[in-house]
């Protein structure tokens, strides 16, 4: 199978690059092909503007979404955008990784998220009217690939537990996992999460990197995060709020998990 | 009093700018001063590096908190990172204002967060031991400010209702609010939302920059977002757990919430 990793870290000599080294090993060495991203490797552009559409008029208004339209579908992207999508149409799975920095992903990789994921490639698919509202949330052009989270930070994993204080870490991903890996059709197993990273030596880091190879190996058996898709009925549309006799009386992030 | 808008819109013709310029005009009348850091004008480096500081060596490794923590303190930040630290100073009020992208913010901003907030001067401030984690979340050289969002998104309200597909929009930005406002010590107001921008004419526009006027003229009068402070004794310390005895039986963002 294959497998892109988009990373961002500054550093290789971190532990992230360590992580990065041993995945690409592991997954290689189980006879996958791999491509890696290395995002401040390649002096990824992080910020989305008008450069990104070749046939962007300078003095006419720029439109995020309009000119990202237009630039797909006349094939007129800037390259390194379409090179990107290439990759992820190569890949069967995606792995972000990632040091957790305020709560989300570094700006480098927020920005190969907000090129990459064009109008007409990762959002605008499909007939967008009041009784269909696109091909997303489990449907759309990444449907059928599996996606995984690298995610590591200094925080203990009390501070990210379900009444720690910066919030569970599986609702801080939500934004993520939900709204960048799945709307575009991913399927999205759970993250691979290591904490307190200023406290990493060798036995640790051995222990860590188990852990890690044991998810790769498993990356075509593991189970997906069962959200709900968009379009299987549990969604009245176009409010897109969940269908009342489902989750009664809740709210907020988990009503979005259906039957695993 | 002194108001500072961040603004992460790629065009000024656009809903953003329309909005951004009517708050500027709007806080100027009432007798403040405002500075604007129009990111993408600004030309904005969104990601944070080894170039950050001064003093980095060529070939050494390079650690993004290290790093940042001493450029901070010896006053070896890059040039562009001092200013922006020193705007927040100025500052009584900061203003972050986007348009929301895969919903949370445009990479140029959340570079505009992993650079300016430094070791030192966001986090890594005060005591940081077994019984004392630091002055933050309520505490911290940003205390005594107030921040507030100004979002534009194009999804329906009901999309980010409670029960809706994408998320309840607190829910959403309560990593912006909590994690990266609430954090330096600012008091977060409730955030300023407009949804569904593509169905915009002169007359909601009104509605709109009326609404947001009325938010503008009582920015020192609305009463903050009641974020629990984590030295405020609601914590256990170091595992950053909610008391027991506090939001009994409930967990995840919400219960971060104390008495308004």
């Amino acid at each position: 199978m294959n497998v892109l990793i988009v990373y961002a870290h500054p550093e290789p000599r971190s532990l992230n690059g360590a992580l990065r080294d041993f995945a690409v090993q592991r997954l290689e060495a189980a006879g996958h092909q791999v491509q890696v991203s290395d995002l401040y490797a390649m002096g990824w552009k992080a910020t989305l503007d008008a450069d990104d559409h070749l046939d962007y008029q300078p003095g006419s208004q720029f439109s995020p979404s309009g000119d990202s339209r237009l630039a797909f579908a006349n094939g007129r992207q800037s390259a390194d955008i379409a090179q990107e999508q290439d990759k992820l149409r190569w890949a069967d799975a995606l792995i972000l990784q990632f040091p957790l920095w305020w709560f989300t992903m570094p700006a480098i990789l927020k920005g190969w998220v907000d090129r990459v994921y064009a109008y007409g490639f990762a959002y605008g698919v499909g007939e967008h009217s009041d009784s269909r509202w696109g091909n997303r949330y489990g449907e759309g052009n990444l449907a059928g690939k599996r996606a995984m989270l690298i995610v590591t930070t200094g925080g203990w994993d009390s501070h990210y537990s379900p009444r720690g204080i910066n919030g569970p870490i599986d609702d801080l991903l939500f934004p993520i996992q939900h709204g960048i890996l799945h709307y575009p059709g991913f399927d999205v197993l759970p993250p691979f999460l290591v904490y307190r990273t200023s406290r990493m030596d060798e036995v640790r880091f051995a222990a860590v990197s188990a852990g890690l190879g044991e998810r790769l190996d498993n990356l075509w058996h593991t189970g997906p995060i069962p959200y709900r898709k968009q379009n299987s009925g549990d969604y009245e549309i176009p409010a897109l709020t969940l269908r009342p006799d489902l989750s009664p009386g809740r709210s907020g992030f988990a009503t979005h998990l259906g039957q695993g």
